[in-house]
Formats: C-alpha cells, sequence, structure tokens
C-alpha cells in the first residue's frame, strides 16, 4: 500500500465503514514506522470516536498495537500468572495490598504499571516513596521473582518495547481530543496487559465522580469490551465495575496510602479498602484456578511476608520510615451534622496540587504530599473537629488545594437513606 | 490561552458545540503560527466533517483564514470588479473567454486562479501554453492591467501572502480525508475569493458525474453556503448550478481548450461554451452594475479584442501557434446510434493520464495533450467514425487513456428523450 492508502482507510472509517485486517495491520504498523503522519492517524482516531469499532476491528487493532512491541510469555513459570487493571480513581491504592496478597495464595502477578498524571495517582508513585524501592527491572529478574515461591509478585515500569504504537497514539490522543472512544481506550488498556504476558485477568472499572467513567452505561460498555478483547487473546478476564464517587479509604497521596497499604496487610485498615482488595483477590484466585481464600492468607499475616519480600526484591526496605510532608493544615467542619459527599475528583484535585501529583509527564512528585481524611461520608461530624488533613512540602500549595475543596465536601443534618455500594457489578468471563 | 484550549477547541466541535468567535480566531490564527500542531488540526477538521459549522461559525473561519494574510482592496479602480470561481469540471475552459469578454463590457475582473490537479484541468495550466504568458504577476502591475480599460482582466497565480492559513490547511486536508466538508470547502474557496479584492463574485458550482458535487442537494447547501458568507463579508455574490455529467465544449486538455476559447471569442465555438460563458457573463455584468449585453460585446468581436490585449499584457503572444501533441489516435464508434453518455470523469482522468494533467503538485504538464471530443451525447454516431482524438507526447499513456474511457462511452439505438439541462438553479444574492 502506498501513502494515499491512509486516506482511503481514514475515509472508510469516516463514511462510517468498517475496515478491514489488512487495513488495520497496515495503518498500525505504518503509524509505528512513521509512513503513516501523526495528522493522518488523529483524523483517523477522531473517525473512530465518531463511528466506533465492531468487535472484529477493535480486537484486530488491540492485536496490531501488540504486534509493534514484543509480546512477554510467563507461561512455562510453575505458578498460574494474574494480573489486576484499574482505570484509576482517587485513594486507589489497590495493588499495593492486593499483588503480595495474590502472591501468598499462589499465583504469580506480573504487574506492568504507569506514573499517575492529573488527578489520580500513579502505583509506582507510591511504591517509589519507600527508599530504596526500583521501578525499572530487567525481563529476566522480572521472570526470577516471579518464579520464587516467596515473592511472586512484581510491579514494575513497561519498556520501551510493550506495544510502542499504543504509546504513540495515546500521546497524540492526549493533544488531539481523541481520548474519549471506548474501543481505543479498551484497546490502549488490553494491548498492554496482553502484551506483558499475563495468562488472567480482572479489570477494577471505576465509575463515578471521581472516574475517567461518569455513568454505569458507559462503564458496562468498556468492561464488556474488554472483557471481550482478553477472550479473543486467550487471556480469562473478568471486570468489577467499583463505585469511584468518594476515594477509596482515608488518605489520597504517595507514602500515605503506603502506610494504608501496610494497615490493610497488617489486619486492620479502612474496611472499603479491605472489602475490595479481598473482592479482587477472590476473583483473581479464581481465575488462577486456585482453591485458597484470600480473607485466611490476609488474617494470618502471610500477605504482609509477601509484601516485604516483594519490596525487597526491588531494593526497597518495608522498615525504613515513609517520607512526610514539611508542612500539614487541617481542615475543618463548619457545622455539626453527617458528612454525606466528599468528592473524590476535588480530593484528587486537592492531592495533586499539594505535589502528590504531576501536571506534565517527567515532572516529580512530592511523596509525603497528599490529604489524609477523618471522615468519609456517612460519618458524624462536629463543627471544629478536622475533616481532612492537607499534607505538603511546599505550603503555597494550600489556598489551592482548599478551593479545590470548597465544593467537594457537604454536611447535612442526617445521614442519607441506604448505604453507597462498592461493587456496582460484575462482567464475567 | 496556551496548548491545552487546543483540545478543548477541539472537543467542544466534537461533542457537538458551537465554537465561540475568539475560539476560531485562536486556533486559525495558532495554525497559522504553528503552535497549534497539524495533528491538532487535523483532528478539528474531522470532528468539523462530522458535526458541521453553523452560519456564524463558517463565516468566522472564513474571515480567520483572511486575516492570516493579506487582503487586496481594488475599490479605488475606476471600474467595478467582478469575478468568477468555479468548483472544477471536465473541459471547464470557461475562464478563458468570460473574462475579456466582462472586461470588454465595462468591468474589471482581477482573477486569482490555481493549477489543475487530477482530472479537472487548471486555468492558469490552460493559458500557460500559450507561448510567452506568464502566471506570475507582481500587485502593481495587476492593478495597472485592471485599470488599464483597454485590458481590465488578469488571470494570476495567487501569492503566498493570500489567505496562507486555507494553503496550509487545504494540504493538510488532502492527506487526512478531511476535504468533504461544505463549510470548509465553502470557506476554503470564499476566503480566496473574497482576499483577492473582488468587489462581486459569480460561483459556477458543477454538479454530476465529473464534478467534486455528485448530487443536487449537497451542491445546492454548498451554493448557499458560499452565497451568505459573500454576503458577509460584502461581496455581492451569486451561484450558478451547472451541469458536470459530460465534458463542457469539444476539447478537454491545455492548448487544445484555448483554441476552442478561441473559437468561442471569435463567433463560433460548441454550443455549451458559448451558452455558460453567457449566462455566468450575464450574472457578472449585473452585480457589476452594468447596462450591457454580453452577447452584443461577444458577436461584435470586442470580446476577442480584450482577449488578445489580457494575453499580451502578461506577456502572451495570441497570435503564436499553440502546442501541438506529437502523437494522435483515434477512437471509433463501434456501432450505428446515438452517443447517449460520454462521462465526464472518465474523459478528464483519460485526459490527466494522455499528460494533460498532473498526480502531484509542482509536476510538469503536456500543453499539446488532451482529448478532442467528435462527437457529444445527443449526437448520431455510425460504426467506424472517430469518436474522440487522444493527443499525447507520451504514446505508452494511451492505453491507460483507453482504459479510463471504456465504460465511460454509451451508444443507443435511439436518443434517450428530453434534453439535459446545462444551468441546473441559481441562487441568488
Amino acid at each position: 500500500m502506498t501513502g494515499s492508502d491512509a486516506v482511503s482507510i481514514i475515509t472508510t472509517k469516516r463514511d462510517g465503514g468498517e475496515l478491514s485486517d489488512a487495513q488495520i495491520d497496515w495503518v498500525v504498523d505504518g503509524f509505528t514506522r512513521g509512513a503513516v503522519a501523526d495528522e493522518q492517524m488523529s483524523a483517523l482516531a477522531m473517525a473512530i470516536v465518531w463511528r466506533g469499532m465492531t468487535r472484529r476491528e477493535t480486537a484486530r487493532w488491540t492485536a496490531a498495537m501488540i504486534a509493534s512491541g514484543q509480546r512477554m510469555d510467563f507461561t512455562d513459570l510453575p505458578r498460574p500468572t494474574v494480573d489486576k487493571h484499574s482505570t484509576g480513581g482517587v485513594g486507589d491504592k489497590i495493588t499495593l495490598p492486593l499483588a503480595p496478597l495474590v502472591a501468598a495464595c499462589g499465583a504469580a502477578v506480573p504487574q506492568l504499571s504507569g506514573r499517575g498524571l492529573g488527578h489520580t495517582g500513579g502505583t509506582l508513585d507510591k511504591l517509589e516513596s519507600i527508599p530504596g524501592w526500583r521501578a525499572d527491572l530487567a525481563t529476566p529478574r522480572m521472570r526470577e521473582i516471579l518464579a520464587d515461591p516467596k515473592i511472586g509478585a512484581v510491579v514494575c515500569a513497561a519498556g520501551a518495547d510493550l506495544a510502542p504504537a499504543d504509546k504513540r497514539l495515546y500521546a497524540l490522543r492526549d493533544v488531539t481530543g481523541t481520548v474519549e472512544s471506548i474501543p481505543l481506550i479498551a484497546s490502549s488498556i488490553m494491548s498492554k496487559k496482553i502484551a506483558e504476558g499475563t495468562g488472567a485477568l480482572v479489570l477494577d472499572v471505576k465509575v463515578g465522580a471521581g472516574a475517567f467513567m461518569k455513568d454505569l452505561g458507559a462503564a458496562r460498555e468498556l468492561a464488556a469490551t474488554m472483557v471481550e478483547l482478553g477472550k479473543d487473546a486467550g487471556v480469562r478476564t473478568v471486570a468489577l465495575l467499583t463505585a469511584m464517587d468518594t476515594p477509596l479509604g482515608r488518605t489520597a497521596g504517595n507514602a500515605l496510602e503506603v502506610a494504608e497499604s501496610v494497615e490493610v496487610l497488617a489486619g486492620g485498615g479502612p474496611a472499603d479498602v479491605v472489602a475490595l482488595t479481598l473482592a479482587l483477590a477472590r476473583e483473581m484466585v479464581a481465575l488462577a484456578g486456585l482453591d485458597v481464600d484470600p480473607a485466611d492468607v490476609l488474617a494470618d499475616g502471610r500477605a504482609m511476608d509477601y509484601w516485604r519480600a516483594m519490596i525487597r526484591a526491588q531494593g526497597g526496605d518495608p522498615d525504613a520510615p515513609l517520607p512526610r510532608a514539611r508542612h500539614t493544615e487541617a481542615l475543618r467542619a463548619d457545622r455539626d451534622g453527617v458528612l454525606t459527599r466528599l468528592d473524590a475528583m476535588g480530593v484528587g484535585i486537592a492531592a495533586w496540587r499539594l505535589g502528590a501529583g504531576r501536571a506534565r509527564q517527567g515532572d516529580p512528585v512530592q511523596f509525603g504530599a497528599g490529604i489524609e481524611m477523618h471522615a468519609k461520608p456517612g460519618d458524624t461530624v462536629a463543627a471544629g473537629e478536622p475533616l481532612l488533613t492537607l499534607h505538603t512540602d511546599t505550603p503555597e500549595a494550600i489556598p489551592g488545594a482548599v478551593a479545590a475543596l470548597a465544593d467537594s465536601i457537604t454536611i447535612e443534618e442526617a445521614a442519607r437513606p441506604g448505604e453507597a455500594a462498592l461493587i456496582l457489578d460484575r462482567i464475567g468471563w
């Protein structure tokens, strides 16, 4: 094919047609090699936002993204592999207790993860707040850790060779208003997860004010698309749809979330973090074909042993004190009543402004920055009592964080009837 | 505004919103300066193909394209200015007899024209087949010719400073499948015509197999959009919708069309070329506020005098023999009957392949190449009689041209009832 075929592929999709396998392979390969220009790919991406893609097109697009780099293979490991991916939420530290818990149950967890951008934190940023811990591992060392019956879990940065076309396309979509497409979001997530070589996958699709997907219908469609893509690629996949209206747990920010995760591994921690960790662990263990109850493995301390081994395997010291921010400031309740709303987006943006997140790729983050939540929706509060503690190394950021929180907190005379569910739906394999 | 505003402009249009004047000014200016990247503009163009633009947005977009360069001003000329633009057809040499005819009627015709690409010829390519004729004129010389009561018409190449944003955008749309948008086509044409400084404008919007617009509804919408844009910019504008199912006249190709145009100016020439020339001239003369019948000015030889003066003013020799192709080949009727179809697109592609047109900007054209048509739809033909003569300097191109014509010619036993209209509609000012 020649350059003019890029135009015919774009116009086919623009006019509502279906792209052939050959067209998808050609355009993704051409984009990877630079033969299809960025301006052509962005026009095609907008046409896909407009017209969508069929299941066949989405599967082929995902396969082409995977084929643009190397696909890892862990089928020779002595244990079944299973991973988890979350679409991103505020205070979502679940990977931290979950990965060692599932490894302690007998599976290997080969997680290639990312750094945070905007209001949601990145798993690598959280772990990097542990003194000594490193995200970069060579593949042979990753394989060694996964094979080790006393570790079995690895969380590291994806190499440049993992679905490189997706990396380029994601950067392009970010600046061209073409992020919001379910087939493109699903293929972006699944191409990386399939390429990382996991045998099974549990997806945590967030829904609500603090999530990318604001409504349950769109989240269900995204989840179903990803479950189908997993099935097509031979990766057993299950999705849980979970609420992201208020932050998960009582902390948002890197070291603050590590400390909370360690509490969970020690048998304590906030109820919602424990509940979601166990729900996801049960799905992962089942997909791995293991007959173990993760609640037992968490309760008897085995998960904590695996956490410490996992942190040490990547150079971290699980006993070292975690970084703390130089300044703290309390935000207090202005009346007596019941906290009925603590908006995840507002808390996420406030934590980001305090220094926990980054505005641009490559920016540093403050490990100690973030927000501690002393009350969560449903809790009774008294006027003057601290609701939140803001942590930051840059106190000049506090007014901006307070402004982001201004409309995020609602205190009413009485609790709202009914309890908000954490797990909204399950889309199974 | 900053780079992230490009994304908010794209997503506003993508989601079906209306762009503000400030957003349109900012994005067009940013694109001209390079602050809005090609991949962002192409995503926006696709969103415009999808969602369209309102009349206000289209007018502002056109104004922003004009503002990206210089707008010429001929209001100080002693005569009214009026121009014509055709959306492009096969054998469409109408500018050649029309410009001197309207000048002879007392108007000034400041036509900035283009070169051909693909199956439709360019007016500049046709005139360049006249020995000595040059398309590049400095603005003071252009103004001098327009002011000269014995010339008054100029056809020249648009300078780089005429709507430069439109030039860049057009090149981008061409490779990103975003040509097919009525607001973008209308603003591209009208920004150049308004910037060229004409006081009035007649549009020849082609409809049919050999035209960009295949159906009357879309052509009407394009014409109405352009007439409104003219009105908004203070340029009196009328559009004629004219048939482009079969080529205009009996020639397609540069020097061949010049010769036919001279026949028209000498009082002969094909009936359809004469009829369309007079119809467009009457509209132009009326918009210029002149009380002259162009038919008289054509009949008494004054238009021919202006033609000769116009060619000489740009260095051409109206008496020099025109270039002729080195090879000719006749295509003959394979049966007795009536020619009921001679497809404009087929003839255009054949002439292009023979060397009359170019595949890429900057390629040379063969001045003598093209097609003479000995029969037009409605004519009775006999088996073995020549239907077409192919002209080319590169005889190896003949089989390709014959292939393009294979399905373009229909001979039937009897004529089809009714005569095809040349002028299909008029959208007035």
